[in-house]
């Protein structure tokens, strides 16, 4: 048998130029105009999965876009792996920002990335950390090293709230029936310090549109006299924060986690330099919550940010004009505890309370989920944190992170088991912007540290059955 | 000779056949992609002048888009009239709102327009209204009833800020010598109850472009941590007005002209209908600057309104995402004795000022003009109050307008004359918004009135010469 780093290295050419082909397929699941692609590429992963030594894979029609399933079972008294991750990608827009096209995979070297990284729209969120997995099975199955069961679940809405994955979960209980649930859809500290997110925020997204007059109006003719919704709407969305950045929903803060100073004091010991932050951001100063720090407020605090704003005349020159409408999408945060269905009736309900005679005002919640914590005892856990240290030579650092994956609360809650969220991305990395990236060496760190996971997980599962 | 009435009986179907021909041009001069059209926009109404009877015309190159310039001299010792109007037109967006193509006029009954409305772009801002003046020239020159010289200065940059108009004036004050220029691009009260409209306000308009991170951010990761343009913008905006909508820039009511008790109570005689106000407009209530009526509010005080704002994402579905930049158009309606120059000037310190750290913030300067009165005891204002009077049976009132031609102060500055503005569309009239009209009535009403004008002016000047 060959061992995984000297397989990823003579098959590196190759892993990278199957993955350059995944990412030149435009899979943006929020624009209806790509949903053929989005199709496209559903098909392109079951085949891999085929082709790495899967028994068998298969697209599973959904509502919405379908989920890839594939498995391979090597013996029913192993445990099973349920190996989680999306084909779809965020829409790549602002596309002026891109340096080459999201969907024309460049490599690059960059400061962080001296051995190169592939630039496209997905190459880490999640087409590249997703295809580690596809990889690390090959080397697996052709070396007849895989120690267990594994399943695969790859959905194609995760950029937009992953509505049919529940649907599918709730037909699928027995099926989908694992030890643990192995996620790369998250980062890690840096290449020299690996860390596993221990934690993730939930989330409530939601769509809001002010009216005013029937129609839009000439702004010397009505203007001062009519409320103008783009001007109310600034004042509503405004009142959301108060001086000290906190959110002023009533009953938003109520059932939020309260965090003990040690375990503040412990994610404190994080390398982290707010200088590096706020050059690599090019602003003069951070932002937040009065009373907590930046690596606070981006993972145990609660957010409400604008994710986007419109209304009125936007083209070239100039247009005198009272809009009849005006929008915004809106999206909370949140952190374990907060129940993301009633923060979403919180918002709504505040959220109309504060409209002025003059406009109406329609909310549309969007989608959301729970916040995830992952204790670190578990066996899941430490079978990771062994794999990294293996392969980075040093213990990775658990770590709460700001971001979301709103489905990992259902999986504990209809398929009974803990999440593992294995990242090997780096929050430079671009995600959701222009010029996203995925380091080569992440991308190939990650399929040569995936297998041993497995074998220690099957070891220290087989150890608790015993004991 | 032929009276006026009956030549507008007798040829009323090809005055509004060529009205529509030139209302198919979209002479759009805010978007370069109608460059085109504007230009033969202004060839249009060059051939639609000679045809008319003037002795000469041209079209007269500019930094921007041309002038038209005609006219047609009887007796250098009479006086002359200098018609000031647009051949461009507003952008027509929201297209989806057009009841018909913007661009395909069609004539349409209504409830305050029972013998029907030309609906398209233009239709009265302001080629409907400029095309009456060239159709009353046709009547008297084929009539031989024109009582003085006549200059017409049609220009193609009225709704982007004129500024090659200034260009043209500067140079050419000779040639524009007149003794009172006339425009028609305002409204009246109604068809029952004409008016003359004797104050305009006047306009700064604005960019505004607030800049964050250096690139959109995953607002999971960076979510609460880092300033949020839009957040931010949404704030700066929202702190432009106190509770009582007075706006808070320093300095910004310091030079508002003082409208005593006596002028607001004559402006209350003019016939206004709160209720059918709000429910033309399908409001609950009106909304604006405390202790003032809505006709104040939108005629005698200055006011600040967003025309357009944008930033993030605004397509499909949801993108978790923090943007770089926000972006607003501010306009502001300024009052007699308000410097627009200095107003902006105001608003561009204030702005920047109150911009928080984390954010860079860019006030751009887009246009603007001064606030104009006309007093109603000079002989322009009495000449077309006798020709209201004779065409409507019923004098009409003088009134405050919350619109702005900012050229006007510029006119007064550098010919010298007063400026009348004989206006004959109606407040209902859609100007700037989706399914923009003017009604036949109204059409042919002014084309009507205008010669009576041309008629007592000529007499009360010689009258004033005389004397």
């Amino acid at each position: 048998m060959e061992d995984i780093s000297s397989y990823v290295q003579q098959h590196k050419e190759r892993f990278i130029e199957e993955l350059i082909e995944l990412l030149k397929i435009p899979s943006v699941s929020a624009d209806p105009a790509f949903s053929q692609d989005v199709l496209n590429t559903a098909d392109a992963v079951k085949e891999s999965l085929l082709k790495a030594g899967c028994d068998h894979a298969e697209i599973c029609e959904t509502p919405g876009y379908p989920i890839v399933y594939a498995e391979k079972t090597i013996n029913p008294d192993l445990p099973t792996v349920l190996v989680y991750g999306h084909y779809d990608v965020q829409p790549p827009d602002p596309l002026d920002l891109w340096e080459s096209g999201p969907f024309d995979p460049v490599i690059k070297k960059t400061a962080v990335h001296p051995e190169g990284a592939i630039f496209a729209r997905g190459a880490c969120d999640d087409k590249g950390q997703m295809y580690m997995h596809v990889k690390a099975l090959e080397y697996m199955v052709r070396n007849h090293v895989l120690p267990c069961n594994v399943k695969f679940m790859i959905e194609g809405e995760e950029e937009v709230g992953s509505e049919s994955l529940g649907w599918f979960i709730e037909r699928n209980q027995e099926k989908l029936k694992n030890d643990v649930i192995l996620i790369s859809d998250t980062g890690m500290i840096s290449n020299e310090q690996p860390s596993i997110t221990t934690g993730l925020r939930g989330l409530s997204y939601v769509e809001v549109e002010v009216t005013g007059p029937n129609r839009d109006l000439h702004s010397g003719l009505y203007g001062g006299a009519v409320a103008n919704p783009i001007n109310i709407l600034t004042k509503m969305i405004a009142s959301l924060h108060d001086e000290n950045n906190h959110i002023t929903i009533p009953g938003f803060y109520d059932k939020v986690e309260n965090i003990s100073a040690e375990e503040r004091a412990e994610m404190a010991k994080a390398p982290f330099s707010l200088e590096k932050y706020k050059n690599t951001l090019d602003i003069d100063d951070v932002y937040g919550e009065q009373g907590y720090t930046t690596n606070e407020r981006n993972s145990i605090r609660p957010t409400l940010d604008v994710n986007g704003i419109w209304g009125g005349y936007t083209g070239e020159g100039a247009k005198t004009v009272i809009p009849s409408k005006a929008f915004a999408k809106i999206s909370m945060r949140l952190v374990p505890d907060q129940e993301w269905t009633e923060i979403t009736e919180l918002f709504k309900k505040h959220f109309e309370s504060i409209a002025p005679k003059g406009v109406k005002v329609l909310v549309k919640p969007h989608h959301g989920g729970q916040a995830y914590v992952t204790p670190i005892d578990n066996i899941g856990y430490q079978a990771a944190s062994k794999a990294y240290n293996d392969t980075f030579g040093i213990l990775p650092i658990p770590q709460r992170s700001g971001g979301s994956i709103p489905i990992i609360s259902l999986f504990e809650k209809k398929l009974h088991s803990k999440t593992i969220l294995m990242g090997f991305g780096l929050n430079t990395d671009a995600i959701h912007s222009p010029n996203e990236h995925f380091g080569l060496f992440n991308y190939l760190k990650g399929i040569e540290t995936i297998p041993l996971f497995y074998k220690y997980f099957t070891t220290l599962y087989l150890a608790e059955q015993g004991a």
